[in-house]
């Protein structure tokens, strides 16, 4: 199977040169590597490609006139600004020219691109993004949502169960994954209206392993593989998340644990739910997180785990 | 001014020997104390009293027969054990015996006893719980609501701010508190249904000073003084932020910012928006718990806390 990944080269803080980085590490570390499409400013990319001793076979560069912003109106850039590298990008997604799509430039752009270019899997309502949630004891986990839908119906709340477990299940190799509802209380019937209502809904989903509910105190323990909420409440606790990172480090903490709360750790979030593989990274990405998110797609797209998402939404 | 504490011994884990244990603490420490009313089995409580040299005069016993379990139904239980330290409790600060009423017992019973025996403040719509959230920096911030109103209205959350805000300034000595609303992006608009009818309530509150959206990864730095948030988003963060003590002492992680998330540092947790002074503890209350919610009921009467929110309501 020939793989066609694209990469946008001129998103984030340190693009291009942070990207051109991460697409040498990648080539150095895969041995089947997919094609690379690079879409950008050729006069910016091509020096950079040479510098760090990019195969030209390996890599397809496509050339984007313009570039959106890190805080640019995501609706309004896009439709401005065609030439730019995330509506070529799209583009190419869309006519089935590339089989996935990764940036870690403008957030809201991405997910606005993915969402008018490509389409919901049939059957889903709402597509959603994650996070994954490093355990203490050293496995890891996904929350989802994680700001896409910040108000939910109790439908969403369980279609995320499915997409979240397969996910868990196809790439981070989780044989039956443990799904909890992320709520106030332990016991079934507590909880805001939304999680009162969620609850049946997962525990009657054949597509997953419902364990009940999931307190504030578990998310950072090993008790649900996969953890759904609204995206206001996880959004909430990703930021927080990421915070102790920060944290850890300028209080000169050591803590290998917290140490996996560097977003750079794992690349970037896919957008789960859209027809084909779509991963958002951080602004701050640099050659790591590049190299985990082309890694990521490709595991998306080895492991069909798109297709099997379908399947589980066909009926 | 004289001033009657009462301290339910019968609550918690670790009760009656550590909340005797924290009247000890109390009266060695305070210079002003308050008499304390000890409501509990008689026949427990004296034997420690003698044991920890408790002077009879500092403190009143009052006997209750009967105990309301950590995990009993909070509405049932009341109903049925009108002789327990909880009930009893509630009755004599219902009848103006005692000033403040703290318990480290079942947290149901507590809100419960506490709604229906106390009246709301005139004019507030739901009584909140909050709780502290240590800064990075040293300094200590206000959350509310954690938990007792898991499915809010805007005007709600409106009225958290007013009341985090006094709570702020009158107990935590922060002279113009910076209130923020927890919110899922920076921008006005931003946010889900409730949070975008939220902020512009709170932008014309005038008993308070609104600095706008306050995101996950601001939370723990000195970025706002008070958040508000519904208690779904409010409970998770709680929860999550005293798993962080557990996770960094079984990790062997020195930290001492991580060590000011010990619940046992701030004692309990005030219910606002009732009448009277009402301190809800942990279940696992240790001595340096009982004695700071002493403190902290001594500082609401001292400071007329109470008296001030009561005006703030007025209009």
């Amino acid at each position: 199977m020939s793989m066609n990944i694209g990469l946008d080269m001129m998103g984030g803080d340190l693009a291009p040169l942070e990207a051109v980085k991460g697409v040498q590490l990648y080539l150095k570390e895969v041995t089947n590597p997919a094609t690379l499409w690079l879409v950008g400013d050729e006069s910016k990319i091509r020096p950079l490609l040479q510098e760090y001793a990019i195969p030209e076979g390996a890599v397809r560069v496509v050339h984007s006139s313009q570039v959106i912003g890190m805080h640019e109106h995501p609706t309004k850039a896009l439709k401005e600004k065609q030439q730019s590298s995330i509506a070529i990008g799209f583009h190419l997604l869309a006519t089935g020219k590339m089989d996935a799509f990764i940036s870690a430039g403008n957030t809201g752009a991405m997910l606005v691109g993915a969402l008018y270019s490509l389409k919901p899997i049939d059957g889903i309502q709402r597509p959603t993004i994650s996070t994954v949630i490093p355990k203490e004891n050293g496995k890891t986990g996904v929350l989802l949502d994680v700001g896409l839908n910040s108000d939910c119906k109790a439908e969403n709340l369980n279609q995320f169960a499915t997409l979240g477990s397969l996910y868990a299940q196809h790439i981070l190799g989780i044989g039956e994954p443990r799904v909890g509802l992320l709520n106030i209380g332990e016991e079934e019937g507590k909880g805001n209206i939304l999680a009162q209502a969620a609850y049946p809904l997962l525990k009657e989903n054949s597509h997953i392993h419902f364990i009940g509910n999931i307190e504030g105190r578990d998310l950072l323990l090993d008790k649900a593989d996969v953890t759904v909420c609204e995206g206001f409440t996880g959004n909430v606790i990703l930021k927080l998340a990421e915070s102790l990172f920060d944290i850890t480090r300028q209080h000169k903490t050591e803590s290998e644990y917290f140490d996996r709360f560097d977003a750079e750790y794992y690349g970037g979030t896919p957008l789960l739910g859209v027809t084909k593989p779509v991963i958002i990274g951080h602004g701050i990405s640099r050659s790591k997180s590049f190299l985990n998110m082309v890694k990521l797609a490709q595991k998306m797209l080895e492991t069909d785990l798109l297709g099997k998402m379908k399947e589980s939404f066909l009926s």
